[in-house]
C-alpha cells in the first residue's frame, strides 16, 4: 500500500485527485501500477484501478486476472468495481472509504453480490488515515486556488 | 440503433459476445462506434460502451460528454454504467435487458440513484427483439461447438 500512496502523491503533483493503484501476482510481484489521470488524459475512465487492470491484461496477454490482487488507496467506484468483477480479480485491498461514490461497502458492495458471477475477498483500512489525509489535503489546497 | 446492431454482428463474426455501441453528439453525428472485443483484445474492460466512451473522450479531447447520447444493444453492466456516470453522459438508449448483469434496471439502476452526482435519461426497448435474438443465436451456436 506504501507504493500506492507514492503513486497517489504523483497524481497530486499533476493536479489529479490523488488515488494510486497497483496489481500484484500470486508471488507479490508488481504487474502494473497507475494513478488517476482523468484531467491529464482528458479521459473519463482514467481511474487508477481501471488503468491498472488494463495494463495488467496487456502485460499478461489475458483478460482473466484470477491470480492477482489489486491494491488501491481509495474504495473503488461502480466502474472500477465492475471492472474488478469482469477481470475476475479475487482479492482487493483498499485504504480509505469513499462515502460519496464507493461501490465496495459505502453505497453498496457489488464485490459481494450473490447475483453476480464473481465475488472478491475484500480487505480495507490499511493505511486509511494516510490515504485519506492525502485526499483531504489535495481538496483543501484546490479550494484555496 | 440499427448501426449498433450492425456493430454487434461484426462482434459475433469475430467470436465476440455480440454487443454494439455508438455515441452521438447533440446533432446526432456519430462521435464513436465500437463493439465488444474482450477475447480479441484479451482485455477485461473491452465492452462496447467503455470503448465507445474512451474513443469519444479522445476524439473530443475532454472527459465530459455532457452533450452526447450513448446507444447500445444490451443493458450496460456495472462497469459501463459507472463509466457513463463518470463521463456525465445525459442520455442512454439501450435495446435489450441483461437480467444477469444489467445495472440499468435489471439488478439495480445506478443511472437513477439520488446518492450519485449524475443521473441519466434512459430509453430502453428499441430494437430489443432483434438485439436479443443476435445474442441468443450467438450463444446457441457457441454451445454447438
Amino acid at each position: 500500500m506504501n507504493k500506492c500512496i507514492e503513486l497517489a502523491n504523483l497524481a497530486a503533483a499533476k493536479g489529479e485527485v490523488p488515488v494510486g493503484a497497483i496489481i500484484v501476482d500470486s508471488q507479490d510481484q508488481i504487474i502494473s501500477e497507475s494513478y488517476n489521470l482523468r484531467e491529464t488524459g482528458k479521459m473519463a475512465t482514467a481511474h487508477a484501478e481501471l488503468l491498472a487492470i488494463e495494463q495488467a491484461c496487456k502485460k499478461l496477454s489475458r483478460w482473466r486476472l484470477q491470480d492477482c490482487t489489486l491494491y488501491v488507496t481509495l474504495e473503488p467506484c461502480f466502474m472500477c468495481a465492475g471492472a474488478i468483477i469482469l477481470a475476475r480479480i479475487p482479492r482487493v485491498v483498499f485504504a480509505t472509504q469513499d462515502p460519496k461514490a464507493g461501490a465496495v461497502g459505502s453505497l453498496t458492495n457489488i464485490l459481494n453480490d450473490d447475483r453476480l458471477n464473481h465475488k472478491c475477498e475484500i480487505v480495507s483500512g490499511i493505511c486509511a488515515e494516510e490515504s485519506s489525509n492525502i485526499l483531504k489535503s489535495f481538496f483543501k489546497n484546490r479550494r484555496k486556488k
